[in-house]
């Protein structure tokens, strides 16, 4: 019978990289116990290098995964897969899919494939994956690839976690305007197209590179490269332009900022998510009833410090001065 | 050459109904100025019947919504729509149709349209349409609408808003699934299926009924009606089915908490605008720099006066101690 885990026994099978440490510190980081764990390894960290890999449903992200993670081996490198579910109680079926088609390198043991949900974590599904990005980079992990699911709000907060992101789309899928709506363009390091041997393939092209001339790009301007990702064509341009923009981050030391971004993007999450169950016990203790929203806002605000006449830019007009903006 | 307006002729130009003030008072709140009107206007509202109408682009919202002003109107009921701009810089093309389709009620004074984005409003578009929506119900509008594009985030926390939620379909777009992805099921007092002549409507039906199956309702059951919008079929059922909702809400009591629910909704955004504008001054402020992100949010987060070893749940286990979980 084993022992149940102490902390030290954990970091101890975690140093001498027992997959099983690994496995178990996501776990414990999952359900939001996994602060004691990232202090004691954030030192490691800051190695791996981090790959984000986003685009709507359908477009075939499990199977350009599975070929980078090829791409990745084939080079010796260690690769770490975290696949994030948008904390759906209806997207397991899209989970089993990435897992079946991951399965060749479930015997790799150069290979670890995690699939992210929340449970209990404060700073969300978001929150989890940060430290899961972090246990993998300080496992020695060389390449942790962060593959989410859908457009939208969450996997943007994701790719801020990454250095750097590809953004799949697939040609006739009305794909590019559902892009153009989440903000992703901002957010792409790389775009692919897989299935490109699809009809309206040349048509996505030219309207990303049209969507991408109402952006102004300071530094690195985004890649555009083709994929069929079940035949593997495309897949070596991918690694390459991968390794470029990876390159391109440390050359200019952009790759500081990068970080920098990534941890006050979890810092965020992390006071976020006290900040939020300090707000709902504060609404359930009934301190905001029997006011309007204004003044209720700022009733409840007291608990944290925060008074609205001491915040500039929400001051609003005295009742006799001239209301701005009205003419 | 009109004097600029101070709060109090404002208030006084607004309580006399003229429309020009009900528009200055919404642009104010927009942009984030609106506490001052909200806290004297507050007493005034809790008689507009507010109704959420949402959906993918594409269901025909905007020609239900137009269809369903003719009907309040043919009541004799005033009426106030409230259309969202999801704040994408590219979304003017929709707000823009939206504003072309509604034309014909332009020129009603008892109609007043108006469509939301969020410029520094503290609690984003939800914020500032929340405003709108006390705006309007103030001044004395008999139904407010709120009009919402797209499936995701910000439609859920609108909803959150109005007493009785719509959310419109299209058979043959693969919209069901869509809707259960974004837990938009939760939020639906009726569903609508526009362009009921498709030859999927049906198949679209029946989907609806058999995700129903897998909710639990306790109180009200999701009405399903089915709509042709342009022709004006099923739009005095829909109608029927809104007002059996709301008469529902009043004979149950059920309108109390409903209320409640989008007043805390508003107290909690307006606050959570400002705790996020603090977080980040905190963040730049540089006093999370050099430590893991776990002791760097706690160092944040003592601004705030939230101390993490004080608050449930979230203690990480003693080093010695056994760490749950972990056998």
């Amino acid at each position: 019978v084993p022992q149940p885990y102490t902390l030290a026994s954990l970091l101890l099978d975690f140093e001498s990289k027992k997959p099983r440490a690994l496995a178990r510190a996501i776990s414990v980081a999952e359900s939001g116990r996994g602060g004691e764990l990232i202090r004691h390894l954030f030192g490691r960290t800051g190695r791996a290098m981090t790959i984000g890999l986003t685009g709507p449903p359908g477009v075939g992200k499990s199977t350009l995964s599975s070929a980078l993670v090829r791409k990745a081996r084939s080079l010796g490198k260690s690769v770490g897969v975290i696949s994030v579910d948008p904390s759906s109680p209806f997207s397991h079926g899209a989970l089993l899919g990435d897992r079946i088609r991951l399965t060749e390198h479930f015997t790799d043991a150069d290979v670890f494939i995690r699939s992210m949900a929340s449970r209990g974590h404060l700073g969300g599904v978001a929150g989890a994956t940060a430290d899961a990005v972090l246990l993998m980079d300080a496992y020695g992990l060389d390449v942790v690839m962060i593959e989410t699911v859908g457009v939208g709000q969450s996997e943007i907060e994701i790719a801020e976690l990454a250095n750097t992101t590809v953004v799949a789309l697939q040609p006739g899928s009305g794909d590019s305007i559902q892009v153009l709506k989440a903000g992703i363009m901002e957010i792409a390091d790389i775009f692919v197209i897989n299935k490109a041997d699809h009809p309206m393939a040349n048509q996505l092209r030219r309207e990303i590179r049209s969507m991408m001339e109402m952006l102004d790009f300071s530094g690195w301007v985004p890649e555009l490269v083709s994929t069929q990702a079940l035949s593997g064509d495309g897949v070596d341009e991918l690694w390459k332009a991968i390794e470029r923009h990876a390159a391109w981050l440390h050359a200019t030391g952009a790759i500081a900022s990068k970080r920098a971004q990534a941890f006050a993007h979890q810092v965020r999450q992390l006071a976020l998510g006290q900040l939020q169950r300090k707000l709902e016990r504060e609404l359930r203790s009934g301190v905001a009833a029997g006011v309007d929203p204004y003044a209720a806002a700022d009733r409840v605000l007291t608990a944290f410090n925060v008074y609205s006449d001491t915040e500039e830019d929400f001051g609003t007009p005295h009742p006799r001065a001239t209301v701005k903006g009205l003419t």
